[in-house]
């Protein structure tokens, strides 16, 4: 099983092309789409989309992403295996969130023309090299059959939060599609209260800590709990992002009250 | 074979997640979308997409709709079993335009846990419980091993049109991507006529029932029976919707001239 | 294998009802979606999109394009045979770009009723005519078999270029959803250069033909030869569509310098 994160968007030939070099090498490869609507060159946006989907797929499954500002310049392309499965895309980033929330076995960097499209474009390694990387892992070539490993991929800032004595420092990550706002700040974080005040952009907020968006009043914001196990901030039946003007890699302090 | 119609939107991770849970579940599953495009929170447009695909899938396929603005709190999960196949869903409505117009023989409340994912959230039951339900009717699991049966599920009002003796009173129920205005009204209330009188909204037009859009003018309006058996007003190469201002909801006069 | 390219969007049914009719007559297809988001009407960035990923699919694939604003009149529905495969569609030249780059060996009228669908609307012939179509042809039936030859299928003029003296006449094709500007000029009429004069719209600009996006500087524009073969303008990380007003049917020159 291999699952497809980018920001081409669907309005364009681009997935189709990267579907069909799969299926060319595995005919009977199940390709997922997650999502092709990240903002175009957020690598942050993308390693949230990647992370939110791992708990639902089953152990082995193929996980591309190609959010790529970088593509035909000097920056790797990469692939990941960790205990879980294989992770494959540019070495930007936008693999790290996911991989390192399992555990990272190793990395390689994929050099071998063999496993890529005979003709290789400088603009589209999506089709040319992620996708054929992907399809001939689900057939069980090696991973090390790709190149040589890697010991310094980079790794993104935005993995840690910031745990201080009353307050936990952390960023926004994502905004979906309902103008839900999802922090990385973890249920750990958070636990055992009923109450936070968040500060964000010189604005405060109490909000309650609630079970589910139903529970605010109808316009109201509220904080909890995400599916994904991220702090979120929302508003019952609108928009938190629209409402309070918050993007992804705005910062965000919460205490517990 | 599992359709799937919500208002999700595609840029989140939300219909992959549901994805890789079914796939999980049954790596056989067939998943077919229908669309994550419904406006949020709309479930009269949810019943209607629903309602349209019915016809072109065949006996036995699971449908599932989750447009769910009350998801977390006291609203019922629901398995619908008809004479052609399933609907599982939120019992807010959303199922009965399509279950209806087959002929519903069951209807089971969704609650043993054993037919879940083990962690349910608040917020996210199309992943937790709808899409697991789904999976499970795939594989051949009883209808009334998922809960007790289900005597008064909610039924929404836009089901019926008023058919008075020279007025047919119906009600807007979707305008499409190409501002094409779908109403309730059906073939048999207005079939053997060649032009209708429609009111809505203060406005009177006298509409030719034409064969297809492009037997009207360019730009101008024309009624039509739909692809799927309603009554649809439209504007050739143009937007009803955009032109007359009117939505789902709305109400509208028709009467055969 | 199946795709599909059509102007539906991805809010509405239809796609999801034309799959529900594939997978009724063959269970086993494979379906990709090219795209769906083609602007309405517009056969020119169909073909395109089309033309796009024939050379990511295998030998024998079955291409459905459906932008078809004359649905329900005169116009034929026609199936081209190919020595690599099929192309199904309306005969209003959105089928030919692609017909054309490879060998088209005859062209049928889609008129035979027993490989349709039994109730024919007259405005959604993707799925009562197109989709039955295809399918039948992933199951065998040979191409004679849905109606008589057709030898002057309908060829739009957009599939050539005017190649003069010191320039290249040609016109935009498409406008990605990065805002990259596609033109028809193809690889073997602009090689052997680095820099290229490019006229359009009383614009006149010199670019660097680039290997890629990120060698022009940030929001620089560029030319490159797009992953497709054809020549294409672009601006690193920005929108060369939105900059210069430039639309699909625009015309261009381009001098190699």
């Amino acid at each position: 099983m291999i699952t497809l994160t980018t920001d081409f968007g669907l309005r364009d030939p681009y997935v189709a092309e990267m579907k069909g070099v799969i299926l060319t090498i595995n005919p009977k490869a199940q390709i997922i789409d997650n999502s092709h609507g990240v903002e175009k060159y957020n690598t942050r946006v993308g390693a949230f989309m990647l992370a939110s989907i791992l708990p639902y797929f089953p152990k082995g499954t193929v996980h591309v992403a190609v959010i790529d500002p970088q593509v035909g310049t000097k920056r790797r392309a990469i692939l990941i295996e960790t205990i879980q499965g294989f992770f494959v895309g540019p070495d930007n980033g936008v693999l790290m969130l996911a991989a390192k929330s399992q555990v990272i076995q190793h990395v390689y960097e994929i050099v071998n023309p063999k496993l890529m499209l005979t003709n290789i474009s400088n603009t589209f390694q999506g089709r040319d090299i992620f996708a054929p990387a992907a399809a001939h892992l689900t057939l069980g070539i090696k991973p090390e059959d790709f190149g040589p490993e890697v010991f310094d991929p980079m790794t993104p800032e935005f993995v840690q939060v910031d745990q201080r004595e009353v307050a936990v420092l952390g960023e926004i990550l994502d905004v979906d599609d309902f103008g839900n706002v999802v922090t990385n700040i973890q249920t750990k974080e958070v636990c055992q209260t009923q109450r936070l005040s968040v500060k964000f952009n010189n604005i405060n907020l109490e909000l309650e800590l609630a079970k589910t968006y139903a529970h605010a009043k109808f316009k109201e914001p509220l904080a909890l709990i995400g599916s994904n196990g991220f702090l979120e901030l929302a508003i019952n039946q609108g928009s938190f992002s629209e409402k309070y003007h918050i993007s992804p890699g705005d910062k965000v302090q919460v205490i517990v009250i």
